[in-house]
């Protein structure tokens, strides 16, 4: 530290950097992985929200014995030896049970009540006959062809939930088939588990909102809209704080606003080793515990700042958009889903080659962002999206990524990976093309994509022949 | 038509059974198969959207030469034969590139600029030079230990996305990451398809809302919930219309209005064979075409119902919940993701062994559905759901189903079947219960449920043998 550096172009002097799982387990030590809290939402709110109870019906469903037919309740014994030569005759009631009506009398043995699909059955039936083997007999009887058994044509009260019944379980995210028996059971609002409300705020002089003007050597903002989708994305409330500048005061100001509003701090950039120290000095403050890693051995997202105070993680991540969402994914979005009520991620894995030798950094978990596509011999061939941390591309257009662990300082082509896919599952592409951004291709490839042929371009550029179909 | 039958239980009078092919081929010959129309939506509302136009960028990412790391930008002729045992000396060109600086001079030779990770390269400067491979001299030198080639640790600009470059496709559905590029070329809005709107009404005299107090022979309604939730998971906006009795004007009245609000009518209940032929009649009116199916060989879902006005489809589902479920997924989902601009749904299936001796309906097309738990070889076992199309458990609770086509009596025990997989995927389990409902074992799958262990409960009563364990 007492190396004279030019001001703002500090190297790391505030990394201590420790392993993934160091700095997982030490986040995590600090931090109560658990929902927070719950609340009432009605029938028509709950979609997508996390069930924070047991839901047991209070009713028993159907609620009463329900004719699943259309036809007549009858005393099955009245229909003993019933044949299509040997009707029985059955006197009507004079009921007429559709569905709502609550039978008024009980059936008499010898007698019948017309019911439809859905009616409830009267006393002293025990099955019903379909409409089909019965015969009219003017207004006041009906020849009924054939036996029947006790039961037959009849769902018995509770049949398809018990009162009692516990129909869904703590912990489900409601869809429309729970909805449906919440529904049935009676249910109008339900216990879900509150949305964490996480705050999000980029942080850099170069910072610029999307759709406003941009000068030379500034940015637009991708990480703050990108964590605001993300956190939705994890059952929880966005609170988007936009961009601040590089000065002390106001970003401490907003981190301390974001903390009273909210239960999870997301800062993104100014963790670089370069000039940004500023939200970490601004995140220094703490001390209950604060701070608790800063510093990963990982590639991307080494310069992750993980604090927690009054019980809430405060994270600083790298402000490069892949190295930002890595970490993320990482470190983050664990602690949002357990807050949310979610159970942990299990992430889909799909073996591939790599068609290129790949350096990896020895001392660093190594995550290579690829794309895949399907080989000759039917496999996968997974392609290193090649544009590094700072492209948005690299983790936007990818399919997955593979961990190289420390201490290893190559990958050879023709390895086998254990990729992990992210996003929406991309089936592996029908065309794949790999080379300089072509604007006349893009109007070739929309034209293939609405015709359902499934295109991925890697624009790496005409010097990235590390990635040519040819080395494949 | 011309036997006497009591008032209310019609046998299938309006019926004129089509195949569900055919049923789907007259439904689609009078649709318009495409999306709605767009609009635009901010950046910040457009997750979960379905994107109406090809995005290209309108700027370069980066929009200027920048550095990847902390450094000095140089010449690199100037360091040809740096090592560390003979360094170059250049003079520091008094600027300081920080993220977001425009540098006001180019870069002599013999001359380096520190510079930040993030900053902007200067004119003349054409590589980096990372901090770490320097020394400083002074306040107005660094000697510099290495060699560089030129371009080192420079993204330059457009190499992340070059302006024209498209980056979004017409159809992709907004995710965090999308939404990433999107903020990335600076866009700040995005056209998306209009969200279809869905009029759902409930009609039946015995139907109640959930929560509101019910009488013997009356149910809840599950339907609406559950369509207002499949709906709005189709990306369409649900205009619930709530319950109509069997009241031929006020039925017609609401059809109507929900015509002059919505993209498309959703009617359950109604179809049955028995009472409820008043919302038959009241979509009956209709005569450009109206009705084009009313019965399709489909078990569960025969007297579906399937009209077009005004180029809207009207759909009566059928009332059981299973069957309106079905019928919904079968015919009205395909319809809505068109509308929407969704792609058709590619459905999982896995193939599964049937336990038991299984009835099938000769003449029409039946889906059996099916919980999923795996056998001691490690195959699957398809246990069917055993409740039958009136009950709300059938479905909600089902892991998939599979077809038998018409013509067949029956499926053999052990049959290999193709189970299409519906709802979140389940995993099989690891503890399948079958037989009565017990609140004891509740409790004890509840503690089990939460300690990760993945239990399944089929409470198909005590006398349901044919599903029973021992039958596998």
């Amino acid at each position: 530290m007492s190396r004279h550096e030019p001001k703002g172009i500090r190297q790391e002097q505030f990394l201590d950097v420790v392993s993934r799982d160091e700095a997982e387990a030490r986040f995590s030590r600090h931090l109560k992985l658990e929902p927070l809290g719950e609340e009432m939402v009605g029938l028509g709110e709950c979609r997508g929200r996390v069930l924070a109870r047991d839901v047991a019906a209070r009713v028993d469903v159907p609620g009463f014995d329900r004719s699943n037919v259309d036809g007549f309740a009858v005393r099955a014994e009245d229909l003993v030896g019933a044949r299509p030569d040997a009707p029985r005759r059955l006197a009507l009631s004079g009921e007429l049970l559709t569905p709502g009506v609550r039978p008024t009398r009980e059936l008499k043995p010898g007698a019948a009540t017309p019911i439809a699909t859905g009616g409830m059955i009267p006393r002293g039936a025990d099955a019903v006959v379909m409409i089909e083997t019965t015969d009219p007999v003017g207004d006041a009887a009906v020849d009924v062809r054939q036996a029947i058994a006790s039961g037959a044509a009849i769902s018995s009260t509770g049949s398809d939930i018990a009162a009692g019944e516990t129909v869904l379980r703590r912990g489900v995210v409601l869809a429309s088939r729970d909805i449906a028996l919440l529904a049935a059971i009676g249910e109008s609002a339900v216990a879900v588990f509150r949305k964490p409300r996480v705050a999000i705020l980029s942080t850099g002089d170069e910072l610029v909102a999307p759709g406003a003007p941009i000068r030379p050597g500034q940015v637009f903002d991708s990480n703050g809209p990108m964590l605001a989708a993300a956190v939705a994305e994890l059952g929880c409330a966005a609170i988007p704080l936009g961009i601040v500048g590089d000065d002390f005061q106001r970003m401490a100001d907003m981190i301390d606003s974001a903390l009273a509003a909210a239960d999870v701090v997301l800062l993104s950039g100014g963790t670089s080793k370069g000039a940004g120290d500023v939200a970490y000095r601004a995140v220094e403050r703490f001390s209950d515990p604060g701070v608790v890693v800063h510093g990963v051995a990982l590639k991307p997202g080494k310069p992750l700042c993980l604090a927690v105070t009054q019980g809430k993680p405060v994270v600083i991540l790298p402000g490069f958009p892949t190295s930002a969402t890595f970490t993320f994914h990482e470190f983050v979005a664990p602690a949002l889903r357990a807050f949310a009520g979610l159970p942990p991620l299990r992430r889909a894995t799909r073996s591939a080659r790599l068609p290129v030798k790949l350096k990896s950094e020895y001392g660093r978990t190594t995550y290579t962002l690829v794309s895949l596509a399907e080989s000759a011999d039917g496999g996968l061939v997974a392609y290193p999206m090649g544009k590094g941390s700072g492209a948005v591309t690299e983790f936007s257009l990818a399919d997955g990524f593979f961990a190289t662990p420390p201490g290893v300082e190559a990958v050879p082509a023709g390895a086998e990976v254990s990729v992990t896919l992210i996003g929406r599952a991309r089936e592996p592409a029908d065309l794949m093309m790999i080379g300089s951004h072509c604007v006349g291709l893009d109007m070739l490839i929309s034209r293939l994509a609405r015709e359902g042929l499934n295109v991925k371009v890697l624009s790496v550029g005409s010097t990235a022949n590390a990635t040519s179909p040819a080395s494949i």
